[in-house]
C-alpha cells in the first residue's frame, strides 16, 4: 500500500497532529511523521517531496499555523494530493492559517480541513487510498457505521435521560 | 477509470464550476455534472452519492454557497473522498461558504478547496485518480511543467519591458 | 399541547443545550431530546424529522457547532419551524457555526438564535405554541414582567449602592 | 388567520422587504406592512408592536440594517414570535446587522434569517402560521415539493447539457 | 454642574462599568448609576432618558454586550450626547457589541468608545461637561499631565535598565 | 457660540465629510474645515489642535480612513471632545479605520461616530455645544421631531401601498 | 547602489506593482522586475533570491494575493530585508494575503505593507537603502517634505472653499 | 555601527517587547528602549525621533497594541526604516492592532511584522543593518542555518519516534 507523509512546520505541532497519527494506526495504513518548515528548511522540504511518489508516498499531509505555507509550498513540488491542517494560534484562533492553507491560486490545490482537524486529515488520506484498495474502502464503511453506533448509544443515553 | 461527479447545489453556480468541468475535460477524466440541494433535494443528493461507489464514481466534488452544506451532506453518505468549493456571495465574499464547508466535525472529512476554486477541485480530483494511473499521473506532470513555463515566459515579458 | 424536539449534533453540547431543557420545564412544555448527527446519522435525523409532524411535534430545535449543518438538514426535512442553536467552540468562538446556520437559502428557513443562545431557542419554541394556546402566552407575559421586576430589583440595588 | 406584520427600519428596505411580502401573496397570507424605526419612532414602533395581538397579527418581521436594533426593540415589546431580516450594505456586507440582530440577550429571543432573507423570514412566519392551519401546512409540503421539483427539473437540463 | 448617568444593560456589566464610575469620582462629577435593559425594560430606560434633561443630567452613558441596543435605544429618546461602551463576551470578543453601537443610523448618534473602554466614556463625558466649566477643563488638562509624567517616569525605569 | 472644526486626513474624504458639513449649516454651527494628515502633516495638526480651544473651538471631528490615525493624533494634543469618523475604502470596507479610530488607549477617548458616519458625527458636535445652548437644544429636538414625522410618513405611504 | 528586486506572484498583479516601480523610478533607484511564483515556479524564485547578494541586490520586494506566501517563500531563502505587498481579491478584499503574508514564524521575518501598498513598499526599500546613502536620505526628506507641501496646499484650497 | 531604537507604547508592553530585545543582544546590536506612547506622551515621542538620525539610529522598531498608532506616529516624524509590532490584546486577538499598524497611507510605510512579532522585528532590523555590515550578515546567515539545524534535530528526534 502507498504510505501516508504527515509533515508538521514544528514539533509544536505535535500535540495536534497526534489525532492524525492515532487515525492512520488505527487503520493500519503505512506513514511516516516528519518536521520540515516551510521558512526554515525549504529546500530539505522541497527534496522530500520531491522524493515522495518514488518513495512509495501516495499522500502528503501537511500542518502549520499562522502564515501557514507548509501545505503550499509542498503542493508546489508534487503533484500527489496534499492535505493541509490549518493549526491554530492563541491571538487568531487559526483564522490566519486558515486562510493560508485553502486560498492557494488555480493550478496547485490544497485539501485543506478544519482548523486542527488533523484526525480528519488522516482520514480523508485514508478515503483516498482506499480508492485501490477494496479492503481499506470496507473499513471505512465499518469505521463509519460505528461512528453512527456511537452516536445512536449517546442518543439512547440521553433520550433515556430526559425523555420518559 | 473512475467517474468523477462535480454537484451544484443550485444551477446558478454554473459559471463558477464551469471551470472544474473544464480542466476534468481537458484530461479526458469522465465526468457527470448533476443539480442536488442540500435542503430543496436532501434525499435525492443522498441517494445519488450512496449509489456513486457502485456507479463508478472515484471523487465527488460539491459546490455551494452561504451555509455551504452541500459538500458535508454528501460526505455524511459516502466514504469516497469528496472536494468542496465554497460558493461566494456578494454580501459575505463567500467567507460563509468557506466555514461551512470546510470547519467539518471529527469523521467526516471534506476536502476544501479556495473561495470559488473550482479547477482547483477538478486538480485535486485528478490527483486522487492519478494515483492509479500513471499515464494520468504524468500528464499533471506535464501541465505543472507547462504551468511553469507559462510563469517563465510571462517573466521573460516582464523583464523584457523593465529590466532591459 | 404540540411537543418541542431539542436535537444535538452530539453530546458534547449537552452543557450548552440543557439551558434551553430547563426553559422548556420551566413552562411545562412536553418535549423530548435527542442526539442526532447531520453527518454521522443523516437517515436518522432525516426519519425522525419527517415522523415529528406525525409524532406530535410542532417545534424543533437544533444545536451544533462548527460547520453547523445540523438544524439546515432538519429544515430540509420538514416545513415545521425549525430552530437553530449555533454553538460556540474555542477556535472560532463559534461564527462558524452562527453562518452555517442562519446563511440558509432561499425556500429553507432556520430561526438563528445567538452563538449557545438555548434558552432563546427554547423560548423562542414556546412563543410559536402560545399562538395557539392563551395560557401559555399568558405564562410568557408573566415572565416577562417578572424579567422586568428582577431588572428594576437589580436596578435599586445599584442605586443604593451608589446614587445615595 | 392571524396577520402578520412586516416592518421595515426605512423604505429604502423596501426592494428587500419586497420578496418577503410576495411570499406572503403568494399564500394568501393577510399581513400588513409598515415602517417604523426603532430610534426615529420607538414610541411608535412600540405602540403598534404592543397592540399587536390584539389587532390580529400573530408574527412580526423586522428588516433592518447596520446597528440594526429594530427586531430586537420588537422583540423588547411582545412574547409574539418575532423574525429579524439583517439587511446589508455597501461597507460591511450586512455582518454589522446580522450580529446586531441575533445576539440578542437571554429572555428576548429573535429569530434571526440569513442577511437580506426577506423570502425566507416570510416562509419561517408562515411555518409558525401553519401550526394552526392544516391547510396552510399542506401548501408548504406542495411549495416544498415543487421546490424539489424545480431543483430536479434543472438537474435534468444539466444533465442534458453535460452527462450525454 | 451638569449630572452625568451610567446605566447598564445588566449589572453583569459593573465591573466594566465601575472604571468609568471611579474616574467620575475622581473629577468629582456628579453622577447616577442606573441598570436599565434596552429589551427587558425599554419603557423604564425610555422614561429615565426622556427626563433626563429636567432632572439636570447633561450626558448619558450606555454600556452593554452581544446585541448591544442600549446606547441606541437610549440616543432615540434624547438629543443630549449618549455615550456607548460595547462590553466585550467570551465568544465574540465584543466585536458583536462595538458594531451594535456605533454602526447607528444618520439622525442618530452615538460616541461610542472601545471595547470595555469605560474609563474613557467617563472621560468622555467630563471633555464633554468641561466645555462649561473651566476649572474642570483645567483638571484634565492636569490629568493630562499627569499622563504624560507616568509615561515618562516608566520610560526613565526602563531606559534606567536597559540603556545605561 | 464655540465653533467645530472638521478635519481630513486627505481632501479625497470630502465626498463622505459633506454630509457632515452641510448638518452644521443646516444648522447654524460656526465651523472651519481643514486638510491635516497624521502622518504628513502631524507637526500642523498638533499644531492647529493645541490651539484650537484658545481659537474658539469647542469640538473637533476627524475623517480618516485605512490606519486612521487622525482622530486618535488629535485627541492625544486636547482636551477637547473630539469625534472620529472612519472612513471607508474598497478593500476592507472600513474596519481597519474603524478599529483603529475606536479603540483608543485609556486616558485618550475618541468619540467614534459609524464608518462613514459624517452626519452623525456633526450631529453629535451639535448636541454638545447644546449643552450650554437651550435654542440649539430646541432645534435638535425640532429636527428630531421632524425625522420622526419623515419616518411616519413614508410608513403612510408604504402602508397605501400595501395595507389598503 | 544596491538594486531593488520587485518579485510578482503573477502578472495580472502588474497594475497594483506598477505603483512601486513608478516610486523607484523616481527616486533613481536600480531595480529588476520579475514574475516568479512561489508555487508555479518555487525553485526559480529560490534560485533567483539565493544569488540576489551576489547579484547585488539589497531588498526584495514580493507582491501576491490569496494564500500569498511568495515572500515568505523568499524570505525563507535569505536574509536579505524581504518586503510583502498583500494583493487584494474580489472576495476577501486582501485580508487572506494580508495574514498570509504578515504573520510569519520567529527567525523569517517578512516587512508587510497595506494590502495593494506597492508605492509604500518601494518607498521603505528606498529608506533601507537610504541608510547607506546620505544623497538619497536627503531626497527621502525632501519627497516629505513635498508630500507635506502637497497637502497644506490642498488644506489652503479646502480653506478657501469652506472658511470664510 | 547603526543603533537600533526600541520603542514601546506601554510598559506593559515588555514582556512581548523583550523578546525582541534578547534578540539584538544576541547579535551584539547596539540598541536602546523607550516607552513613549503616540497618544500620551506625542511630542516627546516626535522629539525622540526626530533626533533619531543624529542620535546614531538606523531602525525604530515600535510596538503597540488596540489602535496601534506608535508605529505610524514615529514613521510621521522621520524617513528612517520604521518597523511595526501590533501586540495582542484579549479582546480581539491584535486584529485591531494589526490594522492600525499596517494599513498606512502612500507615503508613510510601516514595516509590519506578526502580532507579537517581536523578535522578528529585531530580526528584520538586523537584516537592515546588515547591509552595510558583512561580518552581522554573515551572522545572519549562520543563525538561519542554525534554525535550519534546530529543526532537522526535531525532525530526527520525531523520526525515530514515528518512523520505524
Amino acid at each position: 500500500m502507498k504510505k501516508v507523509a504527515i509533515i508538521m512546520g514544528s514539533d509544536s505541532d505535535l500535540p495536534i497532529v497526534e489525532k492524525g497519527i492515532n487515525v492512520l494506526k488505527e487503520y493500519g495504513i503505512p506513514f511516516e511523521v516528519h518536521v520540515y518548515s516551510a521558512h526554515r528548511t525549504p529546500a530539505e522540504a522541497a527534496e522530500f517531496v520531491k522524493g515522495a511518489k518514488a518513495n512509495g508516498f501516495g499522500v502528503i499531509i501537511a500542518a502549520a499555523g499562522m502564515a501557514a505555507h507548509l501545505a503550499g509550498a509542498i503542493a508546489a513540488n508534487t503533484v500527489l494530493p496534499v492535505i493541509g491542517i490549518p493549526v491554530s494560534c492563541k491571538n487568531t484562533g487559526g483564522i490566519d492559517a486558515l486562510l493560508s492553507t485553502v486560498q492557494m491560486p488555480s493550478g496547485i490545490p490544497v485539501a485543506t480541513v478544519a482548523i486542527d482537524g488533523a484526525a480528519n486529515a488522516a482520514l480523508l488520506s485514508i478515503q483516498i487510498l482506499a480508492l485501490a484498495d477494496e479492503e481499506l474502502y470496507n473499513k471505512l464503511v465499518s469505521a463509519r457505521e460505528s461512528g453512527k453506533e456511537a452516536v445512536l448509544a449517546k442518543n439512547k443515553a440521553i433520550e433515556d435521560k430526559f425523555n420518559n
